[in-house]
């Protein structure tokens, strides 16, 4: 008796799980069905946590993986070593860097608008070619913040690219424009930094 | 007098900026001096946003672009064709992958626990091998959640891990334990997804 009851339990759990598990699938099919317009994507990954430049060159190495042709621009990263574009340049990724890296190594706003502008105008370049089907703009949103690029000619470039490029914006403090204009926005924010804890920045995980 | 005006305006504008990046910087290279701890982390990605998974994959890019070994473990991912691992299972990262898809594709506990304890061995595995400087464990939280591998078993070969061997846990509604073990913890929220637009799903940036 003991035993059959014991059964008897496992099958009510199962079956309550089975149809937990099938309403959930019925409304994901659901949704599923209804998303049916077929268009690159603006995606906005802002936020003060760890994970967005990362966010951002998992979705490149993804489109990579499935042979698509994707251009990234990096701003305000330093000059050392970096993993991600070590891998993917080598992987026919176009790659333009800032080249003065953080902006608090130089305090020069002029120089700093200078080499933002330089990049930026690779950015444009990307964001009229056609051939390409992802763009990262990684740390884009702190050049509008600074005043290093106009927010119009930002917008402007996003919203004349071709239909179907995605792009990838990524940094802190996303302008209100940028956030409205986009078809996906995540904001990662910090529950806790290792840094904090007196951890050192670690080569493969934090660059 | 109206140029001298506006250079002078430029002038402490330009000052101005320099102080607070100065400001900035000093704070920045305060806290990188008190960071010293050299260790493998823990870093933990949750929260409904997009990007978790991405960012884990891309921390796997950025380690393999420094010629790091990897592992990886996706949990409740589909059987589909897979942008990441087309291409870093190419580049020489392990990758196990649970057999079943989706659960809400299968309804079956207990098929669900013998395949998430199956990709779960093999996480164990990696977790004691010190080859491996950075393990992803994509979605384990989900594992955890239903009950299909216990907190326990996780938390122990997290602590007996390799001390230089990075681990990254992304997934929804990580369980409290793993965010107090973690040195690192972002939670990506959803501000908005292009899905709940009608916008398909789309190769390269969401699969």
């Amino acid at each position: 008796m003991v035993d059959k009851d014991i059964r008897q339990d496992g099958d009510a759990n199962q079956s309550r799980h089975k149809q937990r598990q099938q309403k959930l699938k019925q409304q994901v099919d659901e949704k599923i069905d209804a998303a049916q317009q077929e268009k690159g994507l603006l995606l906005v990954i802002t936020g003060n946590g760890k994970g967005k430049t990362t966010a951002g060159f998992g979705t490149v190495a993804r489109a990579v993986g499935h042979g698509q042709q994707c251009g990234v621009a990096q701003f305000i990263k330093g000059t050392w070593d970096n993993g991600e574009k070590n891998l993917l340049e080598k992987l026919g990724v176009e790659f333009h860097v800032m080249a003065t890296g953080f902006t608090w190594e130089t305090q020069d706003k002029e120089a700093d608008t200078r080499a933002a502008l330089e990049v930026w105008e690779q950015c444009e370049a990307m964001l009229s070619n056609p051939s390409l089907d992802v763009v990262l703009l990684d740390e884009l949103t702190y050049m509008v913040a600074y005043g290093y690029v106009e927010l119009d000619r930002v917008t402007q470039a996003l919203s004349r690219r071709p239909a179907e490029q995605s792009v990838i914006i990524t940094g802190r403090a996303a302008h209100r424009t940028l956030i409205d204009m986009a078809d996906t926005v995540s904001e990662v924010k910090n529950v806790k930094h290792a840094f904090e804890s007196g951890i050192k920045a670690r080569k493969g995980v934090d660059w």
